[in-house]
């Protein structure tokens, strides 16, 4: 039995005292933890060995299994990222807009921690270490609430963790776990607009979903990409293969990963070809529509023909997570933007085009957490972008949008300094 | 019959629009609302007189009937204010954070829209004007729901806009109001998260709360201010005494007004008779604790004891809209501060002193919006702060915090050139 609410009391509590902790305290607890990971990497791995072995068991997708994977070496690359967060400049305390109004207040805003976060996450448990990095170096607590494939990592993530924190001069209790995998307790947790002031989700749609509709509290949704590379005619067709190619198949299983590929009519019966052919090789199939279809099956290259499938209407709504691609013909730039205005879900989608116009045009009408020109959309990422590392990936509008790193994991508070000033 | 996904279908469309629409003709839509709301100023005195007498009727408290008011001057300040928000810069496509990465990506974030707008509001009609003078600098389309008892100003208030709107290159559907007073359109209006990007309830406490509970969009909340000011035992006692009353009595039914002043119990004595001498004369009636009650008791002034009575232990969580002020007595700054942290919404609260020490572990130990020092807690305020206009004044801690003016009203995107970049 776990009593939720003693736990958001709690990390009220030691959220206060986080706000006031000194830089120092805080990157001292992100060594101490790298530290204790590194002495109990083999513990680590061999948790993580297990939840893949259930995971294995329970039938769970590649893409799943991938997911949830520690590797020695993505384990070091874990630890590093602890380290080069308490490298970068802490947030809190910074002051900006300052000014002396002309009834002589003195304003500015300083950045404070949000308070406490709630974060609900499935398959991955690098969030586990991520997320309290982050946290802690933004001087928030958080409860973390993992899923129940990767119940036995985590557990030991986070056991390792406090025991690190409890050799530090931070409240024990900034870092909380949600030690069950019974669904209730995330419905609880959404509930606790008391104690938790934000709730980051990082899993499927249907999470996300459920966030928004249960939570009392503001909920940072996103993740979700349905991601748009679009090949103009002007595009240098040579140099987008391999960004095309990097885009959809260095990691199939993630957010930022291609989904569908739209290609302009004009350079279509040249370009489809290859680009398949080239896809091909590293075990994309296609979803193709019409068009893309009879140009590909008149190639008749067997090896082709045998991993093109018509697409389904709802098809360009799917975000494969997977060795799978769309493709669409389209008869301009507007079309293409068309699409991916009723398509998109607004995480990453770019063009390939020599042509300065076009680009600027796609750049302003795509209103995408990230747009991007000539480039992989695999970059939308906070240690890609320079955040250090990221909490998550929002694809709404309000408060932080694409990679949230380390301000986007603050709140400000204003400060007014008068001589007994009133107001007129 | 009000159908409101047609509504927000439309909404979304506009916004599109007016993502992309010049500040020049975002300005003059501006100064065409200004004209024509100066044109008609008639017909709207005329609209808010037949609800003020209809409030009146319906026996509406004089805090609501002062908020729901407009006078000839509060009419030409509403015109004043839409005038200045056109003078203010554009933030819309402003760049930011740009930089170019070691793998020679350019990479930068550019102010957009948020998209459409939901407000929800109650009594005061200047809000129908200043959100939609706000969202139409900022590139928002917006939807309109405002309370039964501003009905016919709001009415006509949106008539006119849209009149205006009609003769400028923006899109009509860019404002809109739900014309009818039936609180289903409201239930409704939260769960379009398709065409809503985010909502902003203005009024009471108890519709922040259905708000947050009902919407799947995100909401802003806040306007819900019990406000603070602690006299330090160091303060200036005469220069206190105006602070307090432009904080209490200035005007007394809007949120950053002053709810409770605590008071160092070594300057109890000599300060609180004179605090509610001077106050009394402004109509102000006193709930006090027990120590400040004996205190004033002692005085043995009549009109000092007519006017003071016992608070009862909920009447330090009360937000008093009205010349009521709570008073209490602490022991030291930290009683002030654990005062303020158990019964303040984080709204606006201050301290009144000359020592710089006990000042700065005030702003420090204080998480609220507006933190004060030695000035009127009636400041925190979008116009007062130098925004131009305010939208809202948020009590959370996502997004924006304090009171919202243009930048607030904005999202951001990231925009990432390369020249056909892949990732490592």
């Amino acid at each position: 039995m776990i009593n939720l609410i003693a736990m958001g009391s709690a990390a009220k509590d030691a959220s206060h005292q986080m706000s006031l902790s000194q830089t120092n305290d805080k990157n001292d607890a992100l060594e101490t933890i790298a530290k204790f990971m590194e002495q109990k990497s083999e513990e680590i791995l061999a948790s993580n060995h297990l939840d893949v072995k259930n995971g294995i068991n329970n039938g769970l997708s590649k893409a799943l299994i991938d997911r949830l994977t520690i590797t020695p070496e993505s384990l070091l690359n874990m630890i590093t990222d602890i380290r080069h967060i308490a490298t970068l400049p802490d947030p809190i305390g910074v002051c900006f807009d300052k000014r002396v109004l002309e009834n002589g207040l003195q304003i500015e805003r300083q950045r404070v921690p949000i308070g406490v976060l709630g974060v609900i996450y499935e398959s991955r448990p690098n969030v586990t270490v991520d997320v309290t990095s982050l946290a802690i170096k933004t001087g928030n607590a958080v409860i973390l609430r993992g899923g129940s494939e990767t119940i036995n990592s985590n557990k030991v993530l986070v056991h390792i963790i406090c025991d690190a924190l409890s050799h530090t001069n931070l409240p024990k209790n900034c870092v909380q776990f949600v030690n069950s995998t019974d669904r209730k307790y995330v419905t609880e947790m959404l509930k606790l607009d008391k104690h938790i002031d934000m709730i980051i989700p990082r899993g499927t749609n249907k999470l996300h979903e459920y966030c928004r509709e249960t939570s009392t509290i503001p909920v940072i949704t996103g993740g979700i990409g349905i991601c748009h590379l679009f090949v103009d005619e002007h595009a240098d067709l040579d140099a987008s293969i391999p960004v095309i190619s990097n885009s959809k198949t260095q990691r199939p299983s993630v957010c930022n990963a291609l989904d569908t590929l739209l290609v302009h009519k004009s350079i279509a019966t040249k370009f489809l070809p290859e680009i398949v052919r080239n896809l091909q090789e590293y075990g994309v199939t296609f979803k193709v529509d019409e068009k893309s279809f009879s140009i590909l099956e008149d190639v008749r290259i067997d090896s082709i023909t045998k991993c093109i499938s018509l697409a389904k209407p709802h098809e360009f709504d799917v975000e494969w997570l997977s060795l799978v691609l769309g493709i669409k013909i389209v008869d301009s730039l507007e079309e293409a933007i068309d699409h991916i205005h009723r398509h998109s879900t607004n995480h990453s989608d770019g063009i390939l085009t020599e042509n300065k116009a076009n680009a600027n045009k796609f750049v302003q009408a795509i209103d995408s957490a990230a747009v991007y020109v000539n480039s992989s959309t695999r970059f939308t990422d906070g240690g890609q972008l320079g955040l250090g590392a990221e909490v998550a990936v929002s694809t709404q509008k309000i408060h932080a949008r694409g990679p949230m790193g380390l301000s986007e994991l603050s709140s400000y508070k204003w400060v007014i300094k008068g001589s007994y000033t009133s107001r007129e």
